[in-house]
């Protein structure tokens, strides 16, 4: 299978450095194919501007996505945004790895995304109009392809459990794995993170590795995290969730199917 | 009072751009001091590295947090750090003004915040060992100011309600407003939105203007979200929320006070 792994750190011998290597190696071993889009190395362009656009729709004020839609309709995208949206097309498995700063990815990797996930690409795809809002949240181009999160975090486990003062991880990471993974249509795994980074030591830094490679043994046959499909049958023509669904919870978990819940209508099925 | 706006947009003509000048005129006109950070004007430096550090502590690996630390406290920050940093400690308020891009800010702000939320400034304040987690989440540098999101969103506002597809708004602010503006002691106002923002009409602009308009009177007196303080007394030693607090609620929303809760201890004491 093909595996694209986007790397957003700026220190060769980071932590960050060592999984994404550690995840090549694995990998390869396991006979998949890898690429590797190294954000800092690359000298990634991290700032979505006018800039991205040879061919403006409007030169007199810029939407940015609407040029973003001219752009990938008439085939004058940037180059290095269109190399992106062919490995993710390439690929079976998408992982990020990035540090969390300040609850979320770092700045160049948010600007990859802004940028690569082009109108028409990631979003505004399928019909829009009535009660059908395009093909998002398990639906849309990167359908059929798994997403993986792996990230080192500062600070402790604890603080990031249900009741931790940082917010519970999945909510932590709603914005990211809901928002921007499962949006187009990758179905999204568990994250890997190791917890207080900074204080890795060689034995426990041993132990980690051998947990990320468990996980990334089972890249392909993981149960993905079981987000509710938009055009599965479970919202209503305001894309709310029907009354009687996630019972017994609030918040962003009531996205999450419920064991007795009606079955999803396929995706691409009206 | 002293009114410092973050602007993150790259078309001066944009709705965002409307709301940042209107926000200055209005704000002037109620006889604040107003600063401006245009984030794309300035030609922000967007992404964090090692080029931040002119004087590293440690040559031959980047530990990005530990140098900002060396250089927060040896007095070797950037020039365009230390005069956001100055425009931070200036204020009584501050303003996010930004389009809402994959349910985040876009990566010039997020790269703002990288750099300019120095170890030290923004974070690494207070003590920190034991059952002490450093001066964080409603305590720290920037206690006693306030902070207002003002932001612009595609989307409709029924799907970001409760029990909306894309998660409460609240749960997709939650890295923002609690993990970024509530962490170095800020008090975070309710956001200001726009929604559909791509599909304004003129008539609609005078409605939404008229309501910004009133939010910006009631910047020094609309009570803040209530976000409970992590050294209030209502978490534990792990910084779990101690046991009977939050009831009723699941989520993000445990962690805002309620009726009948303990009082908190106030900020500054042990």
């Amino acid at each position: 299978m093909n595996v694209f792994i986007i790397h957003a750190h700026p220190e060769p011998k980071s932590l960050n450095g060592a999984l994404k290597d550690l995840a090549v190696e694995s990998l390869r071993d396991l006979g998949h194919q890898v690429q590797v889009s190294d954000l800092y190395a690359m000298g990634w362009k991290a700032v979505a501007d006018g800039g991205d656009f040879h061919d403006r729709e409007n030169p007199e004020r810029m939407f940015y996505g609407r040029e973003s839609k001219h752009a990938f309709l008439g085939g004058s995208q940037r180059e290095d945004v269109v190399a992106e949206q062919e490995k993710l097309l390439w690929a079976d498995a998408v992982i990020l790895q990035f540090p969390l700063w300040w609850f979320s990815m770092p700045a160049i990797l948010k600007g990859w995304f802004e940028r690569v996930y082009a109108y028409g690409f990631a979003y505004g795809v399928g019909q829009h109009g009535g009660e059908r809002w395009g093909d998002r949240y398990g639906e849309g181009t990167l359908l059929g392809r798994r997403a993986l999160v792996s990230m080192t975090v500062g600070g402790r486990e604890a603080h990031y459990t249900d009741r931790g003062v940082n917010g519970a991880l999945h909510d932590v990471l709603w914005p990211i794995q809901h928002g921007t993974l499962f949006y187009p249509g990758m179905a999204v795994l568990e994250p890997f993170v190791i917890y207080q980074a900074g204080h890795l030591t060689p034995e426990r830094w041993q132990v980690e590795a051998g947990r990320y490679r468990a996980r990334l043994r089972g890249l392909f046959t993981e149960e993905p995290i079981p987000y509710r499909r938009q055009n599965g049958g479970h919202y209503d023509g305001q894309q709310s969730l029907k009354e009687g669904l996630g019972r017994g919870e609030a918040g962003t978990r009531i996205h999450l199917l419920q064991p007795g819940d009606p079955p999803q209508v396929p995706p691409g099925q009206p």
